[in-house]
């Protein structure tokens, strides 16, 4: 697949569209042929490997509020000052901070041995010594929810799933209830903890945290209360909550199915977790200054945070490393007609509190901070394979030269119905332009949160594949000559 | 692969032969065609996975010397009576037990983050608060081997090498050395503390344990006290001895690159496991009696303890349930002509305690109890493929024979160097015929000593060619009409 991506990629747009038969493209402007010779160059990137290098190598985790955290913002911003960017800066705010402590997971009886265990983020404390409980075996979310109420008073619950490997990502939203809302769920029905099999594909003893979701009382399992960031998550009643990892998940449900009737399985949890109070966090922010000032701001980035289990290559230094090379692409080509502002988020695993408050504080700017057009990387590091758009209808050609670029990549269009990322998701909700590059997830949740999710993952090649994608999409957007508008109205 | 085994197993050997043009086979005789029906019978095995799967799930990590391994032991005397095997019986022995303690490393400086680091076995502790000191990397052990006398005084040695996955398992010898050797060549150049590259082929957070070497003081470094059983390893001078993850080493790899001059890479590392004296442990034994007290036994078996990390279902599990699985098929088929006996070797990763002891109370049996021919499975679960002898001259026909029974399943005809595993090992070296089914070791260094090495790693169809092979190996052997004589005459 590398080889063939290669090939495609040597020639030029035209050819392309030749050999498959597609539609002719548009006419090839010079515009377009510098664009075809930036990207082209581009499949040879050293610097979003460098950076990733940097990131995992000399800060590795970066947990939100964390002073690893903050040494990365610092090691952030002498690493894209060193790159040539301009306005190099730190935006600041603080947020609510949860931290791990011990864990481990034994079962006690009837067949004593440890299992793999960590906690999810926002998981009260079992205190030092733990608890020893029954524990009640669901397969999924469904099962627990129609457990009936005050059926699991005193026990551990345990919610199996199944989850299957996807191209786009898309079985994350079918698993991801059992660790965003089941431990709520289980609390609700009288739990005293929760342990869930992994939201993950692979099979290897590390499990994946994650956030989970308590409800503000009063307002029932569905409360997405930390999303909102209308309410402190370190106020809202908790339980322990941890994750297996699959072995020990399967593990765990074969000893359920052996125990005798009247030696149900018992386990001792060991999770504490706790809060430090309102910490510092900050997004980092540099920028490639445009020559007109008055064509508004394309805003991209990734997130600098990561889980405090792993250096976090896939999530997210390669998606910081991507959108910041393919900026100084375009930069050292020279200067754009509109700026380009890289920003690299903090504290988004816990909460999306960097990108939440990066657009409530410039949502309104205008003139020169107007931003016109958001992405974001935040999937890995393997290859771009699909575009959508979210323009609106006065930007159709301006998309399809976007796509036009893209081709040769390898990079088919989807539809119309790009989000954005979670940290500029809420940009794109209130009508801003947005293109997503997708990035093929077959390996993403192998590693997605797990301590494996380290430098040694990265594919160099898919990894340049994506600076290339980036630097087609970024080349075309901040020069299109035409107004950049707006996807929809505000709501 | 797995479909053109089952393939080439469906056809008679005779169909096999001319396929490949392979030379004509013996005439086929009806001892022939017994143990062909019982090697395709045995393609349907369901006896070793339930071995395995209730080994992992029931009793889990079996560390010689622990409770956890008692346990199995009573766990195995019932599983094989429930087969229908006779004079089962325990073989107890006691060992010097070593255990695992907390198990932290961290780099403290120039890059502060957190390692994946675990103990060797024999490992001395570093106490509770650690060890904190300058980290000195060496490509390989020999590299360490040429550093200067008393040049790591107060260091922490860090010895990295390269492994690469070869099918026979070759190169367990070529980076073995780094965790068998290299902690007693850091200790003596004044080293306070070693880690290591894990000695293995993966790439994920688990770091591989397993027994390191400790000199008699005076021997030097080349010293294997511990395989002798001549001495007490809890009483040779040790250090703290630890492997790093494979992603791990290569970050402390980078780090000791990128380390200013003046701000050395420093390391906290805290090991703190201990000896708690002399433990029991046990060989579990199994009959399938003989029709013909004289013709000799046929000894065969793996080994039931594993290192604590995992299950254990690689090593070694699937040893214990492919040897007995094969076993009761040729005690199902009727009685054979010489005794089978299954041992289920106790306390073999720590030192080969058990097995060294049932040589050494057994090796003078006579009549009933000799020992004519030995084999052991200990590399895993994946395919057989390929067969070594060591036979005497007078036996060739009887290796023909067998060799013939394997074909059919893939099973290629390798040299006369069998050797047995280390379990049976001593049986061989003074001259018991021996029989080495050669098993794909492709995977087994991904797994080995890891807490990744448990059931859901199984290949079911793989699991069941295994017993295929030990059941046409032990049912031609077993009723071989001819006097199985020695392979060489005892040293």
């Amino acid at each position: 697949m590398r080889k063939a991506l290669l090939l495609l990629a040597a020639l030029p747009a035209a050819a392309f569209a030749q050999v498959t038969g597609a539609p002719s493209p548009p006419p090839r402007t010079e515009a377009d042929a510098r664009v075809e010779r930036l990207r082209d160059a581009a499949l040879k990137d050293d610097v979003a490997f460098d950076i990733m290098e940097g990131l995992t190598t000399e800060i590795g985790p970066r947990m939100a509020g964390t002073q690893q955290e903050a040494r990365a913002r610092t090691w952030a911003v002498a690493k894209l000052k060193s790159l040539g960017f301009r306005n190099v800066r730190v935006e600041e705010f603080r947020m609510p901070t949860w931290v791990r402590g011990a864990e481990t997971a034994e079962i006690v009886s009837p067949f004593p041995q440890k299992l793999s265990v960590t906690a999810l983020g926002q998981s009260a404390s079992t205190g030092p010594n733990g608890i020893t409980a029954e524990v009640v075996g669901f397969d999924n979310i469904e099962a627990l929810r129609r457990a009936p109420a005050g059926s699991l008073r005193g026990k551990i619950a345990f919610v199996s799933h199944s989850m299957t490997r996807t191209q786009d990502g898309s079985q994350y939203g079918f698993a991801g209830p059992a660790r965003w809302n089941a431990p709520q769920v289980a609390k609700d029905k009288g739990a005293v903890g929760i342990v869930i099999r992994s939201v993950g594909t692979d099979y290897h003893r590390n499990p994946h945290t994650g956030g989970t979701n308590w409800a503000v009382p009063g307002e029932g399992a569905a409360g997405n209360a930390r999303r909102s960031g209308a309410v402190d998550p370190s106020t809202l009643p908790a339980i322990p909550a941890g994750a297996l990892s699959l072995p020990d998940a399967e593990n765990l449900g074969r000893m359920l199915e052996r125990a005798p009737r009247n030696r149900p399985v018992r386990m001792r949890l060991v999770l504490t977790p706790r809060w430090i109070g309102q910490q510092v966090s900050g997004n980092v922010v540099a920028e490639v200054p445009g020559t007109d000032p008055d064509a508004g701001v394309v805003l991209i980035g990734g997130h600098l945070d990561s889980w405090d289990l792993a250096t976090g290559a896939f999530d997210n230094a390669a998606g910081v490393a991507i959108t910041a090379a393919a900026a100084k692409r375009v930069m050292d080509a020279g200067r754009p007609k509109r700026t380009i502002r890289v920003v690299w988020f903090g504290a988004e695993e816990v909460g999306v509190f960097g990108g939440t408050e990066y657009h409530r504080r410039h949502n309104a700017d205008t003139g020169r901070g107007r931003v016109v057009l958001v992405g974001e990387s935040d999937f890995g590091a393997d290859r771009v394979w699909r575009v959508d758009f979210g323009l609106g209808p006065q930007n159709k050609a301006l998309g399809d030269r976007v796509a036009a670029a893209l081709a040769p990549l390898g990079v088919a269009r989807g539809g119309d119905r790009a989000a954005g990322g979670a940290d500029v998701g809420a940009w794109a909700r209130e009508g801003t332009a947005v293109i997503d590059l997708q990035q093929d997830g077959m390996r993403y949740f192998d590693l997605h949160h797990t301590p494996d999710d380290t430098l040694d993952k990265v594919d160099r090649e898919q990894l340049r594949q994506n600076v290339a994608a980036w630097t087609a999409m970024l080349a075309t957007v901040a020069n299109a000559p035409e107004e950049i508008g707006r996807a929809s109205s505000p709501d």
